[in-house]
């Protein structure tokens, strides 16, 4: 098998050990639940789309280990243009699903982040994990897996390290050594889309000490493993899910987010990419931001294409013309170019790691970043202020009001404006999903803090060569030293 | 009766004919359906505050017509420091009940609107509006009734004036009148606390010409009046209030925003304000939208201190310091202290209608108004980011997760940071329930979009005075008009 | 004498010693040398203004002493009123003369700040600062005299207290105690207008404890004082004030700013307002920065109306209708009434001294000065977006080009688009000049750094009663203080 | 000769006809007079930096016609890597001067405009238009000539069309067509660096319609060609040039801006690139800003980085430690990264045209100079924030007075803080020059408005296919066309 069709992803969904839970009541059927339907159906787009004509270009690509065509999902970045079709391939991805198909693509920078990350690992230690790695992954390819990607850990006192925590499991950490393999103990929480995957890809949550080293661990394991128990959160309008009709607009595209508590998981070695490697805990994070947080860029903007359509579609409901909005559309594509622009940017002037990865540049990545965490939330100011008050907080009555055979006539009535009130409904509940719904996607905090990218951008802009450039041209001879 | 008790108010609540529907049935108790029991808790602060000592002195006042202890909601505004107590209430509000207690608001603003509108009627006409509304005032104020005010009309096509419209019903309007009063018929949407008034202000949606004078109607009816038919609006996560546990946290307060529908709506004389008077509806308009834009700043500010509080409370439950966030919070509060003092600001600069009412600026009122559009979203930005990926889409396991059997022990366990996994929980929570939950309000639209208040700014702010201060200091003495 | 003409307030200020320099050149006629004849000319407008009907309401008052007609800059603020008048004054002197006329206003809350200060020291101690002040006032106001404010100190390293520092003279402070006077020593910088004043008001720089008593000080002097020596700084474009023609295109405004070295001055005991009570030199500051920080709004918002009105006039050269610039226009003016506004509220919200002066709101005069040390630049932006290259960085030729006899006809031929070439060339230098000339004012940092204003705001913010409140609607009863 | 030096340079420009002027009088040696000499050492470094090592690689490249290393600003941009160099150059150059060498590369923009525009035109229209230009720059690549660009014209009433307009004059236009060349009249305006160069290349200001074809017109000339009068424009603190000392602290780097106009200018075919084309105008333009809106996002980066630099100089002769400042400094690097990232993206984004040139992507290049617009003004006002109030204004005692026998040493004495009053004067007087000063460039309106930047926008982003994505989404299936 090479590459999967929408049928076969489905299949391999449902034969799964039912692990996942919500509401108190366990998900037997992932791909029909209310809960983990839409974002099986969003991810599912990776598939159906691989074999359309028009998609397929930005969804596959060749396995640089077989030269077979796999999804690019399962691909290892190797160049600038790898990470452009990156960026492009997650803005499609919006524009087809509405919002993110997480589950994708933190499992895909969890494995681009430890390809480099074992690579070294083995030059250094002369250990096997980059082996390991390409084996697994190999079989993966050919396979045409889902695979998400777990790095957030409970993480308890924020002001204490993992060995410092009164409860050691706010962290996942190795908690037994045996010949053939790890067990692991503690908890990966705000998980996305592990309910449409196959497989699940752990990395470290941070760098970490030699006093935490347990807690550098990288695995990968299928999503029913024994021992791992997976409850969904909340979202907002989660309970519209179970609703029938267009109050919840978008059927085929959804994110879900989960706990994961590991009590004892048994990991066999082939699966195990580090294991106390402390040192290098921080380089495997840092590998993987650099990607994620190039590409996010290219994510919100195609959610922010959604926002500028959904809320011209609103107001051509109201019979106006696009052109009354013109500086606040033109905000709206400044916004969506600014982070698509600058992931592509971060990946120009990235550079080639000796595994062959492709690395991208740190600075820009995280400039990216912090425009991320704005950016998206002013789109949807601009979506709420275009789109008019029924938008705003989606004040429209309900799917079963609107269909009421007392007075669902009346609604109907009073939404129609240019169009029929139906289709006003349904621009605005667009609207509505993706900026106050169950479409608002958790970029701010997803693949961390924009404190956290702040803190990069101070530690690698150098300042000081600015400091003296300043000085040479400020004729200043005199040494002038950070004040302590 | 001076002042209602909160039993007594709960009670004048249940006594009235059950014209609410949300879901496609009627809600046949608004005090304890959960569709509209949140609102009527948080309105209901406005009557136990009364006989609260420390609230009290916000919330009442003297009535002018017979100097009794009244609601200051059924107040008239006088002066500056009447308006001020008017800011200062609604922050107090927000204080008490985490969001909007509209029904209250819109209410008296359109009583305030339409107390010198009458009398300048009155005195053009010789009608005896302004009389009418003074009788009618006087009991309301003795019976201490709650007032919804209703002023968006269905609007249609937006680029055509009412009897433009394919569809005249889409601006209520007067479809009879008799000798004993009059019949209307159309719709008023959007409406804030219906559910927990007794009677309904209405006021022309918009300013009208000749042609559309039939709009240009204002009365007040009781909520439960023949031929008036409500559906309530969905808002965030709304099927949450009829849950258990704290995923909702706040119950008393919410809001409610409906669609009234009046089919062909029998109005008594004693209670019409307006009746085809059109030179009139631009300025009931007007004074409705001063006072009503300049306390918004009240609003949002106190929402904002909530959000405040409930990103640090979340920071602390994760053991951090305020300081950390210290520039967040400075500019948390900046934004907040900006609307509530721009509102004191347009009071303070209003000046006295010979009726007695006190107008705000309306530069001033106006300019908040294009902030109240914004800075409230840039607070929940930043709560969001002092909060953490739990506070950001409330992804968090649900209330019946938490208490499961099978597994609650780990959501608890692993929710635990610097304090019980509980109150973490409850933390993130509020956050999320003002950023994105059943909280938000919809103030970018209420009282009138942002791109309104802009048309109003424009239209006072005197350009050409500006640029002859210009011209006088560049020292031109040609003569430069404006281009055509 | 009540109120001095024009003309005896020149006469005044042409008696004194020349102690002022610029350029290593003594200035001799302050009315006359360019490097002070603008900012006489704009301060005696405060002069020329009260002669005129319809100028005078703003710039004068009723002494609270003796009941008499006098400049309001020399009078008490002793009510809300008199803050909105202050807003109003100032904002009426940038129409006039564009730019600050700082001289008379740091002055004059030198003066506000002592007033109450004086008050306390005296009923905690049994001084007579207050009457000493009040005798020296009485004079100044029928003297109708200039009063400059100065509190910066030179300040040396800014991580040292005045006596850390290696020379104790970079603070202002006692060197000898007299029986009929004090000595004192150091230097105040940047301060503004001394060229157009008769005296000067100091006050602390800073709050001091009890080992930098020495720099607890406040007195008036004569600008003349033996021991004086003041050397003005220079100022954007700054020997354009020495050519002829309209490059620099305001003739009656304009900025200073000095140094002022003190060696070894004495200043007489009834002139002495503090001396060595350390304990209320933060009391003086504070009630400095109060009046000043909330009328500073009106200050900036005078200046943006001028910008504005300059920028639209270039648009009307270029034959531009100022519905092109509708959106940026409308930002301006809420940029505008933002400041204004802010400081109108900080007045309104302020309360009664025992001394009888009134005291601004310190949470929102600090707010204010947050947005002063922005919006203004936010609307030089706007301005220079309006009105084109040729005003972005004044890149036309200069005065004497244009009045060539070989090339001026060219420039005015191809400057002349609607108007004349001469027209287009003035109001294009008026925007440059208040955007990047000689009327940028220093409103950043005058009157302390908006990073000052942020600590206030913090200090009196109240964060803990934020948290609070959220704590009661979240239900949480977990007792949680702020992690040390 | 293939590269010149710092000397061969200057020479090539004394030998010049003296044909520019300032203050009404002739510049008889541009190397010396101090009205240019700035921008002439500033664009002198272009040489200088050839034959050092570290700079070599940016500031030189192989020609594509001949394979010799010739400078960088006379070659064709083939690649995206090209383009990346053309980003890394200026913000070097920057970095080396302080401020904008423009006289280089709007020459090197104009140059690189016409390649693709001549090849079209003479694959439409068999002209030889290519050929000539290949031959010229052939020749000026071998004598590594310095070559300003040459764009806008005077445009009188902005709202008429150049044949509108009453005096013709105010667009440059064909006048005669000869058998061996053209002459042209007219004037062009604001044009940067042309004391510095030997050559002006002159293109199209605007699209063209066929009314106007004579204003579609380019060709290359020497700067002292017979017929051209150049007057150069005003620029802050101009005369500062003249005067000794550090008040304009920056010797080797400088602006011009100068009038140029033309008076029946002939100039032979070989040196002419469009003539009368009227439908390549607009492609001529587009070709132009494209590169131009991209690596200008360079330009302010690096003139951000002298404002981190100097801003964090001066704190620290205050003796603050620069992480007092650090959200400022994060948030100035954000700014920074952002406008060289997107012309970075721009660049990468971009594709090959058949003439073998590579265009940059319009909408990411357009959306960059909309940043450009806003992002450096915002570092301006970071950069005075973090500086304090003696940079806000610079309102320092002059050079005159800080070398005066008489007070001298007072102002050395007060101006000492952490570091030497000189050390913190120029370092002050640094961030006044890059923000307020002579360092202040164009960027705004250099290259086009933002403004026109936005109509690009709207232009090339494709409204309709984000609306059809946002109705797909939406369940819409009524066909919904843009209301007119």
């Amino acid at each position: 098998m090479a590459l999967k069709t929408y049928e076969q992803y489905l299949k391999s969904l449902r034969k799964m050990r039912p692990n996942i839970y919500k509401f108190d009541q366990p998900i037997t059927d992932v791909t029909t639940d209310p809960a983990t339907k839409c974002t099986v159906e969003g991810h599912a787009w990776t598939f159906k789309g691989a074999f359309d004509e028009k998609l397929k270009p930005l969804l596959t690509t060749k396995s640089h280990i077989t030269g077979e065509e796999i999804s690019r999902y399962l691909s290892i970045i190797m160049s600038a243009e790898d990470m452009y079709a990156n960026s492009d391939m997650k803005r499609m991805m919006f524009h087809l699903t509405g919002t993110c198909t997480g589950g994708r693509c933190a499992g895909w920078c969890a494995l681009n982040a430890m390809f480099p990350t074992t690579w070294e690992m083995d030059e250094a230690n002369g250990t096997d994990y980059h082996k390991r790695l390409l084996t697994w992954l190999e079989k993966a390819q050919a396979e045409d897996i889902t695979i998400a990607g777990a790095i957030t850990d409970a993480k308890g006192d924020r002001t204490k390290s993992p060995s410092q925590q009164d409860d050691k499991d706010v962290y996942l950490h190795l908690k037994e050594k045996r010949e053939d393999g790890i067990v692991v103990r503690g908890a990966k929480l705000m998980i996305c889309g592990v309910a449409a995957s196959n497989e699940i890809f752990v990395i470290p949550g941070s760098g970490y000490r030699e006093n935490d080293a347990d807690c550098a661990i990288s695995f990968v394991i299928p999503r029913d493993i024994e021992g791992l128990t997976i409850v969904e959160t909340r979202h907002p309008n989660d309970t519209r899910d179970e609703e029938e009709g267009f109050d919840n607009p978008v059927k085929e595209g959804g994110i879900t987010q989960a706990f994961l508590f590991f009590e004892d998981v048994f990991i066999p070695n082939e699966r195990v990419f580090m294991c106390g490697e402390h040192k290098y805990s921080m380089k495997a994070i840092s590998y993987f931001i650099m990607p994620y947080r190039a590409a996010i860029g290219g994510c919100v903007a195609g959610q922010g294409d959604i926002k500028i359509g959904s809320s011209i579609l609103t107001a051509r409901t109201n019979g106006l013309n696009s052109k009354v909005f013109k500086d606040k559309l033109t905000q709206m594509h400044v916004n969506n170019e600014t982070t698509y622009g600058l992931g592509i940017a971060a990946a120009a002037r990235g550079k080639k790691h000796p595994s062959g990865a492709w690395l991208c540049d740190p600075l820009l990545s995280n400039v990216n970043k912090v425009h991320v965490a704005t950016l998206p939330y002013d789109n949807s100011v601009l979506a709420q202020d275009i789109a008019g008050g029924i938008a705003e907080t989606g004040c429209m009555p309900s799917y079963k009001d609107f269909k009421s055979k007392k007075y669902g006539h009346l609604i109907e009535k009073y939404m129609t404006a240019k169009h029929s009130g139906e289709s006003r409904t349904r621009a605005a509940r667009l609207v509505e999903w993706c900026t106050l719904g169950s479409g608002v996607p958790g970029c701010m905090h997803g693949g961390g803090s924009p404190d956290g990218a702040k803190l990069v951008i101070r530690s690698v802009a150098d300042l000081e060569s600015k400091v003296q450039m300043a000085k040479r041209l400020a004729g200043i001879t005199e040494d002038m030293p950070e004040p302590t």
